[in-house]
């Protein structure tokens, strides 16, 4: 459900300039090409300006660096604001406001005698909350996920359906897990041999920070020994891998289907973006980018971006896909030399 | 169970032109090497050819383009066709019927009040059926599968065991959800500060059209404002990522592990190899061919097919690889003009 | 729970020379930089030999061929051995010893009545155990775990929680099944038409054999016709990809989110590090070893080692590379070269 909110109300509390009727009801958010004339859209991208002068929507925001618009419909008020991503995310967050459901337990909700629940603590049908589990206050537990053994979870933090939770993952206050999430699984750990691989006991334990949201069926491993740690604030999306002993620091983004191989370390900051893969034991330094696809086999400086495979920084690739591209042409250079000095061509 | 056939019969059913005894009976299916006197086998490609002269196989299904075959066992019918892979396809349909169970609603399972459950539905133990959710006839749902609040399924559609439907996802007709797939999750969005991200409230959705086939451990997001859409009869392999708002056209093919960034375009006919990965906000036109493990940072135009790393159009790369493999010569050829002319190298 | 050992004792199961205090008793083990003085750490790495000298461990096993360490804290043993890492499995082993919890089968476990089961089993809450499963003596079934009709799961092997077998899947025994693993799931198989792809029915199936162990979230098709199967102490990383009528054979490491396409066969012994993808149909050679994030077009002879994209023996992959960064320079060579010879650059 949407609530509704009069467009000079909207444009209040987004510190936005309103070039427009400000008394039209908004009462949910459209892509320009779709919205309806009661609702709120968007145009953060010069890109998609194309979708503007055809658009039916109430009222759209608009970031003031796009620059000249060219023609809008006569219906539809501007939202000019400095930065149209967060004026956006505000403006969801008014028109489609968390349903706050009262709490409530599950009848068959499996829950351990020793398990200690906090105030309004929510677990859905068929969850199973094992023995010595702490979940603190206004936690969440989703339909058919389960809380291993010893595992705590802090306050306001939601596991959504169908997550596991390993023996002794500890989780921080406001997190969001989403569906199919595996937590704490036992690293990749053997001791080679030619006549079998002995598993290494993975006796480590994984611990996720405050504000960390993860993404749909990523998984993260316990540590061998010691921890795996996920930094307060770090945003983690769907498909992604992370092995036992990483430690990732706070406020990273990293992107889908991402792997970090065990025992890498990633500083504060840094972005990943989708299927970069990291080599083990490797220090990616904090504000550090690395763009996607991106094959990391070294230590990566602080703040500096790199690409390629294997990666280097961004300087670098440059530079030698340039020389790449102009390759053919420097073979028909030296041919001709070859034919100007009387060379053969060996 | 299989179903018992003459290899007669078959034939007829496949147009194949029968050179061998057509009485014998084929009870099921099994590739060259391993398939006994009462089971049916398949040649495709001249590569396994060698696998024909020991087989056991009652009948082989042949391409009529694969030429001269060899030796046959005297016991093995050949079936000539022009389509081996359809002939394959229509022959294991008719060996291998699917059962036809009666619908049945576990006592166990959980249908919310308000769900509406049409003609033949079948409910699995342990899955849950939240509120407003409208499950058209013969409609099937396995064992410990969430459908969420809202979302909608069409005739005889199947959600396989252990699946998730965030809540208002929709669903079309005669699609196969496999287990672990994780549809309408929030996609990856926040604004992005250095004092920590705020995440852009995910209020779109997810719609899946006619005819879909989604592989395991699949996730594919809502969409932040609007919609992420996939187009019928596109098929989607195991552990594939689509991101939010992105629309993926009609009877596209997208093997394992790909990755489709945020708003990304796909149009019809689309093929992408397994691993690729699409940078957000792409446009790939109608019938475009990715090889496997691209990584696409441009449009890409329709009918193309492009590969590498990043993805440019096969020829390009072709002539790029052709060019770096001659490069030590290069060298060489240049050192030698160099001592022809006394330039020293520098 | 760990158990207690004195170092002295440690030792001698580790075959470990001790220098210093061994009477002191061992209660846990961890990293170097948080061990306390009652655990045990080990040193296996030069990198990381600087957290030694500061460590407050009371032990720390040791690679003999470290070489000389530098400071040692005075209240810290070191265990010299052969093989560190092996050395810690053991040990590990010794301090985390498995707890033996009684088998027990959970009231709301759902085990139908055709199924077999050995002594010992244990079934977790809400569990399901179709007909015609047999489980022998000691298999351990997690919570929310489906093993499909017909399924046969081996002495000792455990399915850890929110597992899916599909029908039929034959698993063999001491196997671990992590969560969210999904095994004999359809292949992705279609005959490709332009008004559709139609589905080639998927009859065949999975087969692991013994002492396999399977990381979260990894999907495993189930054969076309015939069997997808993975060869005994293979053991597979979390999000891996293995498609229909795949071989991969004994001893196998297949690192996190590594694809294998359909047909391909991999040979004993081999190494694929993460990322990596293989087209279908390819013969990977016993032995060989592939880099990360590598993409195999090509058949690898056993015992090579290959890397890049596409992927090619490292020997023929570090000459071009090396010819590539001298590419640069060698423009200005031809570029001078022309000057001399007063040939104008075109």
């Amino acid at each position: 459900m949407s609530a509704s909110l009069a467009i000079g109300d909207l444009a209040k509390r987004l510190d936005a300039e309103v070039v427009g009727d400000a008394s039209v009801q908004i009462e949910g958010a459209a892509p320009l090409e779709s919205a309806g004339p009661s609702e709120l859209s968007f145009l953060a991208r010069r890109k998609y300006l194309r979708y503007l002068s055809q658009t039916r929507a109430a009222a759209v925001i608009v970031a003031r660096d796009l620059g000249r618009l060219g023609d809008v419909p006569e219906g539809t008020a501007l939202l000019w604001v400095d930065d149209a991503h967060l004026a956006l995310a505000k403006a969801l967050a008014l028109l489609y406001p968390e349903e706050s459901r009262p709490p409530e337990i599950a009848p068959t909700a499996v829950v351990a005698p020793g398990a200690e629940l906090g105030a309004g603590v929510s677990i859905g049908p068929y969850a199973i909350i094992e023995s010595r589990v702490q979940l603190a206050d206004a936690v969440r537990v989703g339909a058919l996920t389960l809380v291993g053994e010893g595992s705590a979870v802090g306050r306001g933090s939601e596991l959504k359906d169908n997550v596991t939770l390993y023996p002794g993952t500890i989780i921080g206050e406001r997190c969001v897990v989403h569906s199919g999430v595996r937590l704490g699984v036992d690293g990749y750990g053997y001791v080679y041999g030619k006549a079998g691989h002995r598993k290494v006991p993975q006796v480590g334990r994984c611990v996720i920070e405050d504000d960390v949201e993860i993404g749909a069926n990523t998984t993260i491993d316990r540590g061998s020994v010691g921890e795996t740690r996920v930094g307060a604030g770090t945003k983690i999306d769907n498909l992604v891998h992370i092995a036992h002993n990483v430690k990732v620091g706070r406020n990273c983004l990293i992107v889908a289907q991402v792997g970090i191989s065990g025992s890498a370390t990633v500083g504060d900051g840094v972005a990943l973006a989708g299927q970069v893969g990291i080599i083990g034991h490797l220090k990616i330094g904090d504000g550090a980018q690395v763009a996607a696809q991106s094959g990391v086999s070294n230590d990566i400086p602080a703040g500096e971006i790199w690409f390629g495979y294997p990666a280097r920084p961004r300087t670098q690739v440059m530079r030698a896909s340039a020389a790449l591209l102009k390759l053919p042409k420097l073979m028909r250079r030296v041919r001709q030399i070859e034919s100007e000095i009387g060379l053969k061509e060996t």
